[in-house]
């Protein structure tokens, strides 16, 4: 398998299946000197962890990272970082049934027939909890970079649609309810549809937003790294997504070039935004914003039809303690991944 | 600048400004032995080049491509491909006017604050005359995989939109029209459009469509570089892009999981495909399609504000010829960006 | 800090202080399906880790590596693997006389410039501990490739050199002895002569040799990455290397067009072998062999002038346990760069 | 193939085979508003060139370099600069005799395994001749480092050495003779002794040393990606090296540690230079020093067997203008080499 990093000078890389000892990752380029806020990186994994909400997996894996390298007296030394994060809750025999079965629109059968075999246990390297090491990651790329604020939030949950632009809402608000929303109004009504879809041992897409204030001008590059060629790719990384969009996205593909033009004031900045903050691959210093859209959770407790390896269809019902939606937990995620890709261009533009 | 390379096994690097004396690329990584379809090659740049109908820019650029090197008596050898495809339309005086002037949504800004200054001549490394070298590259990855084949096409011009399902569209259409939409009728209507908006001076987007067939099982890396993710990536890069989804892509995440997953059928393919033919980052075996949003053009044959480098507004009207819709002429631009990522997923493949 | 990847295709990337938590890697892109044995991954482990002769240093580091990921049933499934070596014998006050101290011809001067300041417990980043991790990955090539025979030897301590062509020494003698000289007479020697270094407080430097056997034609990239070129490069990459010869080497330079042509067998094979078994850059099936020199550890145990980070001259005695000479234990670090540079390039020309 | 790029950040990919059209390459990175001095490109061509003085082949190439993008008004842009070199001089008839025959202690035979077939003209891409792209690219890389001087020589021919310490030479004097050594006593009998050994028909292999100065401290990354290893691979990537040493280099292997430390100064020079101006991989403000060992050209104007492709023995006897002796024309390109190396580092440690 290639594609375990992620990043030019400011480089992840993440290692770990969802049930062997342990998922972590090497941070190399992180720059030396930087204080860094443990706790803040804490709070980030508590806030992709399961178990943190009743609209979540009920899973407990308490997802607590332990730095091993790069950091004295609280300092990065400039040397890589290296992390793990200890996989203290598995239990494989929930995961016997699956041993021999491809479970519908999972990895499993993909992966047995790219390695000829797979760790069956829990979607192995496939499984989403790889995004804990991002998320430690992203926390360490966001203390680099402290000026620029990065707001993810849930904009919809199936079809429950948040319409309010971002401007008007109050991102304080996205951490007082569990699907992180910043609309509270909106969240009530997003909340209650997910319990239903859980009782219904369904599950449900929606839309992570995502806000980037006071980004420098300057940051990517113009040709094959745009700076939302390399978010997108970024988001389109994490599980289940499906689509990516930024500024007027493909409701821009409508517009005329007279309505979508974003005319200059005399100080750089422009009077509308439907560039999202990026002109030919490289940050204005307007808001960058875009959306990303995740697909339903593909383990549902209903019966479905699966394949087993001898080519038999059986049917299966959905075991464990899976996510019913999964963009609450998903907002965290986007976070890390869109620091990381800022770290990484912030240094890139520090060589002109 | 960094970010002229894409790829890793199948390595594109490329250069060059629309106004300067060519430009060009190497293709590190192509395999030996692939007899090459020159006049194939060809056809793809004679599909993107200026001039081809009545409703694309009507600047003559013969953009014909020469090999340098890695090919012999009519094989790739296995070493670098070098190519230039030379400028001879250089209109210089064409962009005096924008010399001292940042257009409205255009790079010009960015381009100056980022590297101090620029070659501001048609838009320099920014214009979207550099994705030739990437047609030139896209065309031999295609005969790389003869198997594959990849179909892009027009599916909506501003405010029409095809909605046929692609499994009921005759590709071989495509090429019927200039807008490249495989339904004749939706074609008539969109070039209509394009024709009104000409005259108005004005532009406007579009969305490519894409659809990839007889992809084998198992291209694509499963964390980081996804199949999607980098298909993403290589769609994000090219100029005026603004969103990117695949299968379900944003209507997926309105929907339940009951609804969304693909059961398979006995052979390990599946009665649906929601998934869009890639499951954990890897093909499936199904097909792939995608669809790009295009933003409209943004020069404009109306007079609009432009911010000059004294921090002065001033009005300017755009010159030159121009596009009054990219999405005809981005079509092989998306089939070469597609086949350049499936050139290098199948390279890496090749390794287990 | 960049550069703590070493590899395209399998690709090792190493984090860790010599008095951190732990050291650690992953590699990235090992094939799936390979039965590891644990065992002989321990015993090039033992090979290198402090303690285990009476001539190298008295330090007790068990080094034993735990796996985290990447191996399910014994076996590689192609996902990163993950490990650490955790640092059991961190003596940091050992070391709190260097903290405002650079010792002549170590990195704590040159650390300090580029980064601000330092990990100073033990050397820190610039350790060579680091290398117990590319032990770790070398020991896993090895396995990717069983019928390669990696065989490194110490050729020369200090002034005394075991003259004997390679082909005429017996392999299996290199570990009868604590010097790792597979010629048990100039082991002898090389080991009294270590001894007495030891006595007088002071270091001495040597030579480590190396021969690769079984190499099948065609590892290798013919223009930048050139086999001899990466094998150079990952044996500079080993702390206190100053030198790297292959084939003639040196020697090489003084010699004639006619007398240094390997002339051709029928087969294909060469009657002489000055060439080291690599030409243009491409193993052509020939006995690999190539030359690493070292210089004398850096720390003695003798009182030197130091330079304090205010710009004043102490003098300084070592402390600590350090080795005499370091050939006898750079032999498996030899090896294991060796066999991850072959390991990369065996991966990369599955791609033709 | 892969491998035809050099760099992380000054990064240099290069094409081109020996009779092709044109060799060629693309730097990516090279900073904005570098003004370029165009001569000083042209001279080090044409001290690289053939037919430069009656000691080296007698073939006759202009190798005028030809800029295609990234310079505008004679100054860098920051965007990648195309370039080409045309091949003038093709005489592929010259060549016919070696297409079914495999000269010795050439690529020929690699290349026909490893690839199924080869460009057989001229050396194809292993001919030395692709080093003009990087002489273009490293006097590129000087300009940008315009306080860094790098001084390449010729220290032996043959069995003929120039012992003098570099610190006596007068570096003033390299190009006064066509062996490029400062020394005129040594270089004439060098020169002699190669006007001979080409009377032989025969050829000779020598070592470039070179020597860099006003390096500022903190180049290079601290574990695989040392500042010697680079400098190593880039050195042993020159097509006919066989070994690299700096500093003390393989001597450096005799000595005893309280004689090969360096003690410093309290300005942090150090009294002696042992290290060859790198401590832990890392520049630390004196002189880098090195010397690069290369073999006798292969191609001899007498007669030895070579191998057919159908595996018989069959005497050849060289054919075409071959050079005598590879350094006076290598001392160009080792500078060029080192200069990418310094390049690349410059803009990586700008990142902290």
């Amino acid at each position: 398998m290639a594609g375990n990093s992620f990043g030019t000078l400011y480089k992840v890389t993440t290692f770990g299946e969802s049930h062997g000892e342990a998922l972590g990752g090497i941070i190399d380029g992180c720059p030396p000197g930087i204080q860094l806020d443990f706790e803040a990186i804490e709070v980030d994994m508590a806030r992709r962890k399961p178990g943190q909400s009743a609209i979540v997996t009920q899973r407990k894996e308490p997802d607590s990272v332990q730095f091993l390298s790069g950091i004295f007296e609280g300092k990065t030394t400039g040397t890589p970082i290296g992390f793990i994060i200890p996989n203290t809750n598995q239990k494989s025999d929930d995961y016997s049934h699956i041993k021999d079965n491809y479970r519908p629109s999972h990895a499993d059968y993909v992966y047995d027939q790219k390695y000829g075999f797979r760790d069956y246990r829990g979607g192995g390297r496939s499984s989403a909890r790889e995004t804990a090491s991002r998320v430690v990651a992203g926390a360490i790329a966001k203390q680099m970079l402290p000026e620029i604020k990065i707001h993810a939030y849930v904009s919809s949950v199936g079809p429950i649609h948040l319409e309010t632009p971002y401007q008007e809402l109050d991102f304080s608000k996205i951490e007082s309810n569990p699907v992180r929303c910043p609309d509270e109004k909106s969240a009530a009504i997003m909340e209650e549809y997910i319990r239903d879809i859980r009782k219904q041992g369904d599950t449900v897409g929606g839309v992570v937003s995502c806000v980037i204030q006071n980004v420098p001008v300057g940051l990517g590059e113009p040709v094959f790294d745009k700076l939302h060629a390399e978010l997108g790719k970024a988001m389109l990384s994490i599980n289940a997504v499906k689509g990516f969009e930024y500024g007027s996205g493909f409701s821009g593909s409508e517009m005329k070039g007279s309505e979508h033009n974003d005319l200059y004031n005399p100080d750089g900045t422009t009077k509308t935004n439907l560039s999202g903050g990026i002109q030919g691959g490289i940050s204005n210093g307007m808001d960058i914003y875009f959306r990303v859209a995740f697909k339903p959770v593909a383990t549902i407790m209903q019966t479905q039809d699966s394949l087993d390896n001898k080519g038999n269809i059986t049917p299966m019902t959905g075991k464990g303690r899976h996510d019913p939606c999964v963009v609450p937990r998903a907002v965290p995620i986007v976070e890390a991944m869109a620091a990381i890709v800022l770290a990484d261009f912030y240094l890139i533009n520090k060589t002109y």
